[in-house]
């Protein structure tokens, strides 16, 4: 049995199996599972990398006996054989399949400005953007060339979703309350974070007055947003948005689109347009009933709906635990089930005390949200010790304002004590100069 | 009045400034002053990179309010003209100056071993190689090739002072106790921790009597130390040892000699062989009263010895406390006293558990000179918040014997999310494509 992808998904499909009589397999290409609904308070300086994300084996030891992690990059495969490739090589044979492999930042066709983006897709992508940050405030410390300093100190968000609205809520209340009581050669006013979505209000998914409500908290925390605008052009000096103009930015973030990591095809599966996996009721995929899959990388359209069912964390992890039990039912010899969604609501916050939430027909927005906000990521969090360390962390950054994690790692050096070995370990097959002669080695 | 250098000694030096009227200037290299005693630590997972460093701009703010940081390195100037240049063009006066820039590693004319070495030279550093072990550890969970594997396995430390005494000690801890915790694909029998010294006994500065004591420890944790063997040269295979012959080694840390930073050659200033800065009985740099010297970047041989001070945080600190003094009561109209060095002792830990102590003539080993290490460490890392961060963790894994810190961010991907401009906002006059035409600008 092998499940690749240990997000939300793979990790509560796995849990499902804990008892069942299957040798589990879960192959990841990070070996950590990562709550990424907190990733952009990482970015921002607001939590340590290690509180979000705990090891995949220690995850899988604490839950179960008959699981194994692997460190590879699931890159092909023939579902007719039973069998998948990664990256480094290696084959691997299954019987059941579970892909949850997740999404990935969609471009929407200009994948020439990658290279100019940030984005929160892991946990290396938000720490880089992290010291890009604080090395953009020290750097404008000292700059004297006007428009260089202010590029130093625009923060341009790409898309209104809740991901854009807590990256922009989080970068304001970093320029607004905490660089200046480290410095006095910023002034805050200076400091602009602009957020700019196309359609006509930010939180689509939410209802229009918790849209009002959410842009009027992120204005008066400072953050200018900019709707019914198009980004043009991403470019090494900044965005083009629509007919503005250009925004002159050192910081651009893409908080916009995701689509499916192109596994399924890569498998020849059947995908819709974007790539999702299409799936039946019971979640395995049409013509493979030992392949299953979920999450972002799938598509599902729930019996007298039209649309699929969102890329939210609650969806990916009931289908998790659909598709485990489904298996653990059929290694039992019992039959399927089909998956039912329970909608548990949506959650956003804004700054550090306020969030919108709406579930079903009721909704909220305010202090009030942004406490069961709090409650409900703190319980989501795996580990016990990243929950204790994220409530700990979160008190000091709320009490004192000032968030412990602005250490720019990116000392200004020469590289010593980064050896190529650090880079090739990886590999699965180092990359060790051989033939080593017989007398060469180690005669210990 | 300019401290180049944020360790130890400049942070005492700004320090005891607090009050003296003055504009304190202190340029690193670094964002942040580093608890460097800890920082194997960090490398072997037991703490995150945040708990042992604080931005030097928050440490300052708390501390007094006539300093500034500036994030940049001085690489010349000229003292007749009390000027300083910085890597980034910068041309920064003074009217007293302290070099606090502390050293680097010596690799005693082998420096093209450079590419090949892992080292503790400053938290990039140490999270390199925090991750490569645990990448060297999930290659070796599935390298079927025998010698590929025990190389991975093989974790070689040179130099058997302090600092390699408490890393190969950390690192025998993380493959004996808590990697095997993680995976049956690991047989601890197979890892290897190799500790080599040049010297007859380990830990050279302490006595024979604890020598043999820490050695006893190590062996008891399963490093293998080797005496009396030098290293003849170390590629990207491994080391060779002497006659040994070669050991195939994915993993070799340098944790042996430590040279002064070369500014003092840059200023043309009086230094030593090894480039340290010689200072009079004050501390200044003879012929420039308005230039002083301290810690490992410095030289002082103190009335009645013949050995210059050693390179240890306890005198980096006092050195910094006098030279501040100095220029405070300077500042004042008051006259220079000599520095007087009041021996603190000397520590260093083994392991979990054990440590030994040395003051005058008194030493001890064991369980109680543990205890006294971890509450002297505590005691001087600065900020309350990274002590009880410290504290909880060092709590945590003594109890659960699993370090929280073995996430590896180095995720298989396509680098997406770190644009150039991550790498680029370091430089203080960033590289804008100009000339950005009038009408191009931020229209809003």
């Amino acid at each position: 049995m092998v499940i690749v992808g240990a997000g939300f998904g793979g990790i509560r499909a796995a849990r499902q199996l804990a008892d069942a009589p299957a040798d589990v397999l879960v192959i990841d290409r990070a070996n950590h599972h990562l709550f990424r609904p907190l990733l952009y308070q990482v970015a921002t300086a607001g939590l340590g990398p290690e509180s979000i994300a705990i090891p995949i084996r220690e995850l899988l030891q604490s839950q179960q006996q008959n699981a194994e992690a692997m460190l590879d990059e699931v890159c092909g495969g023939d579902p007719e054989r039973k069998v998948l490739h990664t990256s480094s090589g290696k084959e691997i044979d299954y019987d059941y399949l579970v892909l949850a492999t997740g999404g990935m930042p969609n471009l929407f066709g200009n994948d020439h400005w990658r290279e100019h983006l940030f984005h929160l897709g892991n946990l290396r992508a938000a720490m880089a953007l992290r010291e890009h940050i604080v090395a953009c405030y020290e750097a404008a410390a000292y700059e004297e060339d006007e428009e260089a300093r202010r590029a130093l100190l625009t923060f341009v968000v790409i898309g209104g979703g809740p991901t854009g609205v807590e990256l922009a809520g989080a970068l304001a209340e970093l320029g607004r309350s905490v660089m200046p009581q480290d410095t006095k050669r910023i002034d805050p006013g200076d400091i602009r974070v602009v957020l700019v979505e196309m359609a006509d209000r930010v939180l689509t998914p939410f209802s229009e007055k918790l849209s009002v409500s959410a842009q009027t908290v992120l204005e008066r925390l400072g953050v200018e947003v900019k709707l019914g605008k198009p980004v043009t052009d991403v470019d090494g000096v900044g965005v083009v948005i629509g007919e503005e103009g250009r925004l002159l930015s050192r910081t651009v973030c893409w908080a916009s689109g995701v689509k499916p990591v192109p596994l399924g095809k890569a498998l020849g599966l059947p995908t819709d347009r974007s790539g999702a996996i299409e799936v039946a009721p019971d979640l395995s995929v049409p013509g493979h009933p030992d392949v299953f899959a979920l999450g972002d990388g799938s598509t599902y359209v729930p019996p007298g709906s039209d649309e699929p069912l969102p890329g939210l964390a609650p969806v990916a992890i009931q289908m998790g635990e659909h598709v485990g039990k489904t298996i653990a039912r059929a290694l039992e010899g019992r039959g399927r089930r089909d998956f039912a969604y329970f909608d548990k609501g949506m959650l956003a916050t804004i700054g550090r005390s306020r969030a919108v939430l709406q579930r079903g027909g009721f909704q909220m927005a305010g202090f009030t949200a942004w406490v069961i906000w709090c409650v409900v990521h703190v319980w989501y969090l795996a580990g016990f010790r990243n929950r204790l360390k994220v409530v700990l962390d979160w008190i000091w950054n709320y009490v004192k304002f000032r968030p412990g994690a602005r250490v720019l790692t990116l000392e200004a050096g020469d590289g010593f004590g980064e050896p190529e070995a650090a880079r090739s370990a990886r590999r699965s097959r180092p990359a060790l100069p051989l033939p080593v002669k017989e007398s060469d080695r180690d005669a210990a």
